[in-house]
Parts: structure tokens; sequence; C-alpha cells
């Protein structure tokens, strides 16, 4: 298997940096090959912008994802975008590594995900949900926060952590064909002892070991709609 | 009133921007006075980094939040944050104007939030939801996306757009301590008529000059937690 994981911490010797060296060695040992995107180390720019195009479709207004098209029919994609997007297309399981910044992506990742989804290769047109491109491909998220678990879930103070990355399982990774993974959150870590931190990590490795059998979250399914969109009459939806 | 606009498209000339000029126009002709910050003019850099900090607290090992906080109390905070976060300051109605990219904000605004929503002075502590240090301001999103309104709602193929928009609207907005109103939603912009785009930008005006009867949306209440952030026994939870 191929594993690419995108990592975004700007402190290399955070939990969270460890984490991603952890997976890296794990996953070779279990004979996979990884590729690590580590986009603080690469200065990867996240602003998706008129300058990600030499050569322009429409010079005069830009659609960004008509230019994506366009870029990707002329062989004209920005090199930091056909770099990332090659180690997409490569890769069986994505894991996007990151700190929880706001209850969703450091921006450094959400442009990744902005500039490298692209239109027509990620996804387009009525390929979505589970007609989306990167369908046959699983994706996870695995992060650290500060926050404690109790204070997620129904009934908490924060409400259930995965409606809050709901953009990015539901309307990125499962929009873009994702069989999409029950997140691996590691909390409260700039609090916890050694020992906790040593426990999260044993806890990683279980879930990386136990991949195979890790619950795969729903997702709307494109059967119970028509061509507009429409709910289809006894469907079930998501 | 003050009025801060943080606009964020990288087209000048497309619809989301005409929303800005005509929200900008309107505010003004009712007396008020607004701040636009446009993040795209002027590049603004969203990468959440060491290099934020001329004056580290902890050269060896970077905790972005604390670091956050040293800068405050040492007037080390760099330019361009402390130009955005004197503009927030004195907003008493924040709007963020822009497209939406994959369910949720472009990175370029993302980053606004990551660097500008100060530890110590935006949130901290026990400082957040209805305690939050923005309390008593007012803050609304305003976008423009691609999908049809119908494909949003309970039943329909994404679901409500509240909830993709929740770790915006109550994890970063409502976290601050803003009042958070009611969202303004330009739905299908890049295929709809002229007449039906000049329908929206009134729609727009009829939102702006109703702005203080518009509906706010529910927010966690720390009234309903104790100090380790456990519900309290019979009160109700958000």
């Amino acid at each position: 298997m191929n594993v690419l994981i995108v990592h975004a911490h700007p402190e290399p010797q955070s939990f969270c940096t460890a984490m991603k060296d952890r997976m890296v060695h794990l996953f070779e040992s279990m004979g996979h090959t990884v590729a690590v995107s580590d986009l603080y180390a690469k200065s990867f720019n996240p602003v998706a912008s008129a300058s990600d195009f030499s050569d322009r479709s429409n010079r005069d207004y830009l659609v960004y994802a008509l230019e994506q098209r366009h870029a990707t029919k002329t062989g004209t994609l920005s090199d930091d975008i056909a770099a990332e997007l090659d180690l997409l297309k490569q890769a069986d399981l994505l894991i996007l590594n990151f700190p929880i910044y706001w209850f969703s992506l450091p921006a450094i990742l959400k442009g990744w995900i902005d500039r490298v989804f692209l239109s027509g290769v990620v996804y387009g047109g009525r390929n979505f949900y589970d007609r989306g491109l990167m369908r046959g491909k699983r994706a996870m998220l695995t992060f650290t926060l500060g926050g404690r678990e109790h204070m997620f879930g129904p009934g908490s103070v924060h409400g259930p952590l995965n409606d809050l990355l709901k953009p990015v399982l539901q309307g990125s990774l499962g929009y873009a064909g994702f069989e999409v993974l029950e997140p691996f959150a590691a909390y409260h870590v700039p609090y916890i002892s050694d020992e906790a931190r040593q426990q999260t990590m044993l806890d990683l490795d279980v879930c990386i070991r136990g991949l195979d059998h890790r619950v795969s979250l729903p997702m709307p399914s494109l059967d119970h709609f028509d061509a507009q969109m429409n709910p289809i009459a006894g469907k079930p939806t998501a």
C-alpha cells in the first residue's frame, strides 16, 4: 500500500510531528511505502490565486476551478501543485496529520486542499461523494488538540467532534470520493504527562495496525438524489 | 457603528467582491464607519509560524498561543497581525465576506483567524463562548457558493449549511464571544442570470438594513458547565 502523510505543524519537536514520525516507521515496518509532505518544512503556499496559472484560459476574469481544468489539460499546473497531485494520485491511503486550529485545519493545510484537490481530477461535474474521483482510496485525519475528550460529544460544551470536522470529513475528503475512516484524536496534548503521551502513541499504533478494521464514516450517496440533486422519493438520505 | 469587512476573493471583478463594495456603500450611506481588510489585495500571509514572533519567550520550542501572549505583553506582535488586530478591536460588527471553498473558508481567511484571533486578547483561559473577549461585538458571514439552496438543509445532499459552517460560526466566532448572526448566502452564483444577481444584491441590502432584527445563532453558554467543562446537572446544554 502507498501511504501519503500530509503533515502541518510549525514545531519540528512537537508531539504532532512525533506522531507523523511514528506512523512513518510503523507503516514501513508493515511493508508499506510512505511518502510525507511536510507543508511547513517545504514552505507550502496555501493561497489559491491567479498566480497558480501561467497559461490562463481567461486572462480577464479568474474562475479558479476552470483554470484548474485548463492547466491540467495543457500541462501547465504550477510545479508545487503538480508535485502534490502526483503524491496524491499514487496514494492508496491519505493521512492528514495536524494540530486542530479553531476546530479545523491550520490554514497551510486548508490551502493544500484548496489548491491540490483539482476540479476535473479529484472531483467535478457529478463526480462527488460516492462518485468522486478519489473513490477506491481511503483517508483519515490524525490530530492533536488542547481540549479534553469529555468536552466533545452529545451534550458536551463543544458538541461532537466529528460534527465540527464535517467540512473536512464530508465536505472535502468524502466529497472527493475517499472512504473516510474514523479520525484519530490525541486530546489535551499540551497538558498531559509523559506516561499519557506514551499511551497515546501506543493507541496510535493500535489504530494504524487495525486500519483495515477501522470504522468508515457514513457519507451521502448520489444514488439517493436525481440529476438536480433533489432527493429521490422513497430513498433514504444520509 | 464601526464595521470591519474582511474580504477574501482572488478576482477583483467577482460577484463576491461586488457584494463587499455594495455593503461598504450601504453601511456608509447609513452613517456607519467601514474598514475593509482585503486579504488578497494586501497579500496577507495566512501561515501561523515561528516567524510571527521576533522576540520569543521560548526559542527552543514553539507553542503558538504562548508566544501570542508573550508578543502581546512585550509589544512585539508582527506588524501585519497588529494592524489586523487594531481593526478588529475597533469593530462593533465583523463581516467575513468570501467564496465558499470546500464548504469552509479559503485558506487566506482561515489563516487570518489562526493569526489574528490571539490568545489572551480574543479568547483565553475560561474566556470563550459567552465569556469570550469579543463579547459585545457582532459577527456575520456573507458568502458566495456554487451550490443551489435545495442542496442544503435537512434531507438534502450536503445537509444543513450551518452544520458545515459550524467550525467558523460556533468554533471561531462564537468561541471568541461574538454574537453570531444568521449568515447571508448567495447561492449558485457562477450560473445565475444577471436578473438573479441583481435580486441577490437587493436581498443583501435588505439583510444589511435589517441587521438589528436578524436572528442570532444559539451558542453554548459556560453557565451550563462547571470549571472542568462537565455539564452541570439540571442545566440545559446547547
